[in-house]
């Protein structure tokens, strides 16, 4: 690809109409991304988008699978985004390795992992071949704040920062 | 702070009215604690005390938020009893890294960030900074033997024994 | 043991009747299989053999905990057969290291850990003490395809490749 990362990520906020460079940070007692050695790990992202939840619901009650895509995908952004926070810059991943993707579920609703694409889709496209994950997808009766989708991601990042 | 990880810990064991001290290890062809390198991985803990689950049942249902803290906060501990136990001491981890936590809910109960402050607090409380971590909480239909909550860790703890 | 883990590996997918040497990969952005220095991570595995999730439903509902078991046993040697692809042989995982367990489950069914056990009981078979592992078993409202048993894995393998 001859777009950077940033590029390519910035192209993808602005095709979600989100704005991703603000501070993400959440308070208490835990972290929004964990370094340790070359490794960060991610707190799970729900899809908000400053104060507020973009997409709350049951994925295949009242949320379509290309809504709960969407949310997939702005929960990928944040979590992009925080890694690069940690590392220094999205070009600091050197490989992305777990993607973890929580689909509330009505109880009939069995495409978890079309959901998970939405954010597998998303990170291949801003990290290219460094984005390629391993991806547990499941179905969860509810999440934080009535979200439809949550991730947890970690990556490798590059040893100097 | 000016006491010790160990006295901050028996002092949440006081509070909690349990005793963390005994042997905190299961059956069955896996382990509740492994080593790998300096990280150590903790199987996922439910909030039981000698052979009692003592918070079960439906979080938002039966059992209330201050409930599913209380358990939360004894996962928990027992997670911090079997990183001591697993690297030598309290004192021996470096860094919290992971906490996931799973909480039993009623369709409608939307605050297992709030439910999972119960295991944050207490990890702070008694490793202070070292206590942060990255965290994911998610709302289950069920948990085995009926447990409200279920919390598993992984923490990087010093290189020598 | 005087077998070697391919034998018993061998033995167990003649047991269960189906054969794990064929690809296993999937499509997507995403990996059945990641590597970080000496870390294999696993895609979460549905039990599928060949196109077909051969246990499907509820558990503790249409789903025996023996059936849940099984699937178990299929998720777990598909686990294994991709980290051997990763690592290059089963001789070369030195040590489990995670296993979650999804199960999807009726809402008053609470043998997670049971369930488990079909995995945990199936890796220690293949691999003796290198099998142990730590283990997280949660009941979940659904699962990709409606797969009755989701399992992820990692391992550490030996360093020279």
């Amino acid at each position: 690809m001859d777009t950077t990362r940033k590029q390519r990520f910035d192209a993808e906020a602005a095709q979600l109409g989100y704005d991703f460079s603000g501070k993400l940070l959440i308070g208490g007692n835990y972290s929004p991304a964990i370094r340790h050695g070359n490794t960060v790990h991610i707190s799970g992202q729900v899809p908000r988008v400053g104060e507020t939840i973009v997409v709350t619901g049951e994925v295949g009650g009242g949320v379509t699978l290309e809504r709960a895509q969407h949310a997939a995908a702005i929960c990928a952004m944040r979590g992009l985004a925080l890694i690069a926070q940690a590392a220094g810059s999205l070009d600091a991943i050197d490989q992305m390795l777990t993607v973890r993707v929580y689909v509330r579920s009505a109880p009939d609703f069995t495409q978890q992992s079309e959901v998970a694409n939405g954010a597998s889709d998303l990170i291949a496209r801003v990290l290219g071949a460094a984005g390629t994950h391993v991806r547990t997808s499941v179905g969860v009766v509810q999440l934080p704040k009535g979200a439809s989708v949550e991730v947890d991601m970690s990556a490798a990042v590059a040893s100097a920062r």
